[in-house]
């Protein structure tokens, strides 16, 4: 039976790739002594510490606003915090009123786009992508127009500038990449602001993954800059850093005027955002800076053992590898997505292959794979080498 | 400065209505001896249920769970829960597959309406209508269809079909309607069905606030149709019967296939619903249901009250009056906006024009008020009355 009425723009979207991959494992029994490998979501499989767990279950005990409606754009207190945070941390001017929280970082996304693009409008995305930036725009009948990028992973200014036109609105740049696991240089960024800047275009830069950046100090310079706002569009997620996946906060940093337009969308599709999630954001945000740290240098050292396990792979290439990813080519004559679901079935691994990340007609895809590391601890990493290396390509 | 780039479709949709409300307080001082009495917002003002509030802590507690991202579409557990419940109060057969949790019931029509219609398509809404609704289709650069009233306040099926074009995809219904705050017969939402069976439309259905409907047994027969979803889509909010508005908590029930297209949208703009969230609306679901029968009778004795109260007061006239809304007419010869703030200056009430529920060009909107009773005792509707018979027209 078919469905009807149905909005073609929907109709035409792909499904969710995490929620397929998932169902891969559908009828699968994996022994005891040989358990799933599961990195195909960038999720901690552990709760937030004690103390914040704590601070939750207070907060639902004894402050009644906590299960009541608050503002569109978020707690005060919060906006207020992660735009003290982020002016120490990149060395700008952020106020409050131009930070909004949101049901996680995919919404943040979709709220700025909903106030920049259009139907028929495009927006650059460096390839590969992030897939639910390009579901949200192909529901929103927004033309993404894909940005290859080189062996290394970086997308071109030049080449960016190449593919601008009239319906362009804005770049998406997501750094450290999610798939890709690069970090983008500072000087790349700035380069990609100054475009923005020269053809009147919005720079979106999503840093969901910022908080495990191998760099010391800012990632980029363009807060100090006191215009920023009038370019830049800083997104994020407190999720990864406080192990909040389930509770679904993110934020917008960007001008005011924009964060007006914002408020409509949020208003209309959230009301606001969850308050506990909020509270406990905010909880981690005054609290958790030392554990974060150590967060970072345990992803830090997986990542090492991730680099040096990869490189031992006969015919295995790494591509990037940082914050919760590698992105790789494998060495099967398989397409990527024949090669994941033989991996499930024959070494206990769940990834993403790279054509979920892809054009449908960019055949770079059918070689790579997304490795999502991050609660993988170094014996199952070592674990997941083996498993790699046995597999019959 | 002009905002640049700008989506169209979003500056052409009007600002949050109750922000703007909100904003009307700014500046004012309110003596202790005569408070503010804010009628504006559809919210309780008190916490859930002090065991709730103990289900909630605990989860945090003890439930790693809790902080984990879920699957797209909701709990299994509340889903199955609300089937069960729906099929039983409704007299029909609702599988868990047909449900989905959403982050709030305005999340859940957004969700069902990117699947049904798209950029120049139609939607039928009934005036004065929910202005979230409005903002969506706006935003959508769907064509809302505004379905005149009359004076019971009540769509007429074959005035609506006049309306219906080769573009019309969907008809959508609030019962117990906000802002009228009336309950839709069954026999006129059957006469709807049968027109968008007729047609081809889909049916959307909110009810939201169902717990709360004077009449008992089932307020349509709907569910009872083995077919019901080839065209009903039903919209479900857990905020009010279990004082969950900030948690943001609703419920989708539709077609397993329609389910489909609307997880692609939600794994986009939420990923997951909040854990906490699903948790406290199912715990409430399972132990709650003698506490939200005695929630509705204190309701219905509110309502009692303002239907008592509007027609004492002299100019004034009840076009509806209903679970958590009363829609009046107002002696003023102002427009309604005007004297909606000549009530926060005078009367210290806030509550919301007509005018925020209608098309620009319908002047009935000029006449008329909203006023969302539901978290004001009986003292507080004496008070009230005493203050809206006093105020200057």
């Amino acid at each position: 039976m078919t469905l009807f009425p149905l909005n073609p723009a929907l109709a035409a979207t792909f499904p969710p790739p995490v929620m397929e991959a998932r169902r891969w494992l559908d009828g699968m029994v994996f022994p005891p002594e040989r358990p799933l490998i599961n990195v195909s979501q960038a999720a901690p499989v552990d709760p937030p510490p004690e103390p914040l767990r704590q601070a939750i279950a207070e907060a639902a005990l004894t402050n009644p606003a906590a299960h009541l409606y608050g503002p569109v754009l978020g707690l005060d207190d919060l906006r207020l915090e992660l735009a003290h945070q982020w002016s120490e941390a990149y060395g700008g001017t952020i106020h409050r009123r131009q930070v909004a929280i949101t049901q996680g970082c995919n919404q943040a996304f979709c709220a700025v786009m909903a106030t920049l693009a259009g139907p028929g409008d495009e927006v650059l995305l460096p390839t590969p992508w992030y897939f639910n930036h390009k579901m949200w725009l192909d529901m929103s009948s927004v033309n993404a127009v894909p940005l290859a990028t080189g062996a290394d992973l970086l997308p071109d200014p030049e080449h960016a500038a190449a593919l601008i036109t009239p319906r362009t609105r804005a770049i998406v740049l997501v750094t450290p990449n999610n798939p890709g696991g690069v970090e983008y240089p500072a000087s790349l960024v700035r380069a990609f602001y100054e475009l923005a800047q020269a053809r009147g275009l919005a720079l979106i830069l999503d840093e969901t993954y910022r908080d495990f950046d191998a760099r010391s100090g800012a990632p980029h310079d363009l807060f100090a800059d006191p215009d920023w706002d009038d370019r830049l569009i800083h997104l994020y997620s407190f999720s990864k850093a406080y192990r909040l996946t389930g509770h679904r906060v993110g934020a917008i940093v960007a001008s005011e005027s924009r964060l007006a337009e914002v408020e409509k969308f949020l208003d209309t599709v959230a009301i606001c955002p969850n308050q506990l999630g909020q509270i406990a954001a905010l909880w981690g945000m005054r609290n958790l800076r030392q554990w974060v740290a150590g967060e970072r240098a345990e992803i830090l050292a997986r990542r090492k053992a991730m680099t040096e396990g990869l490189a031992t792979l006969p015919g295995w290439r790494t591509l990037g590898c940082g914050a919760y990813f590698a992105y790789v080519e494998h060495p099967s004559p398989l397409p990527s997505p024949d090669f994941a679901r033989r991996l499930v079935k024959e070494a206990g691994v769940l990834l993403l292959p790279g054509t979920m990340f892809m054009p449908a007609e960019d055949l770079a895809g059918q070689r790579q794979l997304r490795i999502a590391f991050a609660n993988v601890d170094a014996a199952g990493i070592a674990q997941l080498m083996e498993r790699l290396a046995q597999a019959t390509p």
